[in-house]
């Protein structure tokens, strides 16, 4: 393993966000194999550009990336390539980040952690700030889709250790959020979020 | 027909925005029936407050509003709530709208029409800026989920006049797009973009 490839972590309920150079590949872990990852990149030299899942979607042409899709931009230039993908391929590109207000609508009381809050909190680590929260790829999060477009909730379907991995088409900065997410079991049915990890190689 | 229910043009390949106060009826009409229209709503009080698909499936826990159900905004308020549609009620949620991008990549040389400066033009006609390009309400756009997540762009399958009417939940400005594509058929084989109109009562 080279000082590249430094296993990263993404603490439990906690952001982290790192620079990635176009060509490498960025692995991202479920280490214990129920943690939903939301994931965002932007453009290392303008924020302004992000990878944006209502135009990934367009360009896929599927709800879901697969290995040989790649997630594009606001401005339609490619972002990410997946390029392997060990899970059952069970991701998410629908729903939003968690943030203050879904928890409040939850009934908690005072502050929750949550992924909107992760994203400025990872990205601020480097000094930068996003113009904007872009919905995130969130991954290993099990949201099917079934009859009639009706969508639900439901525990990652990963093993422990499983991962997905990208080649960045683009310098950018690559950002992640293991979602605090306790309330409802889209984390794993103990409602437990851990920690997940991360290489750049 | 009191004057608040005049109808108001949304001009073929052009934005049109306007002010709706809490408690009123947007009806949105598919003149000639094979019309998607781009549709956008921001809090009149604070544009950093507007309509978000992410949230909104979430809050549905379904992909396509239907008739009783509310989209909400990126702060997860109530905005718009389906009243009527007397469409098969085909719409869509997951695409971007379109912009220079799209043509550039569809081989358009020189300047296209497109939905996303038709947003930042009909808010600009209120003298309103929008902080961001919210992903859109496609309304009446033919968008199929199929076997595996995997999506297509389909012509509408509108019958002349038919419309869909939202009560809005908070004061709020609304935009729409009259969808200027015409490379693809989104718009009907005919591939000839066409008006569409609405009411506010």
């Amino acid at each position: 393993m080279t000082q590249s490839d430094t296993l990263i972590t993404i603490p439990a309920r906690r952001g982290k966000a790192a620079r990635v150079r176009e060509g490498q590949v960025v692995k991202v872990i479920n280490t214990r194999g129920q943690q939903v990852v939301d994931t965002w990149a932007f453009n290392a030299h303008d924020m302004t550009e992000f990878m944006s899942m209502e135009h990934s979607r367009a360009a896929m042409e599927k709800i879901v990336p697969q290995v040989g899709d790649t997630l594009v931009t606001n401005r339609r230039r490619p972002m990410l390539q997946v390029v392997e993908d060990t899970t059952p391929g069970v991701h998410d590109t629908l729903i939003a980040a968690c943030d203050v207000y879904r928890y409040q609508q939850l009934g908690c009381e005072g502050y929750h952690d949550n992924c909107t809050d992760n994203l400025v909190a990872g990205l601020s680590e480097l000094g930068e700030s996003a113009p904007e929260i872009p919905s995130p790829l969130n991954l290993f999060m099990n949201i099917p889709v079934t009859e009639g477009g009706r969508i639900a909730f439901r525990p990652p379907v990963c093993s422990t250790g499983q991962h997905i991995a990208f080649r960045a088409k683009m310098d950018l900065i690559i950002a992640f959020s293991a979602c605090p997410q306790d309330i409802i079991p889209i984390n794993g049915e103990a409602r437990t979020p851990t920690e997940a990890h991360f290489t750049i190689g």
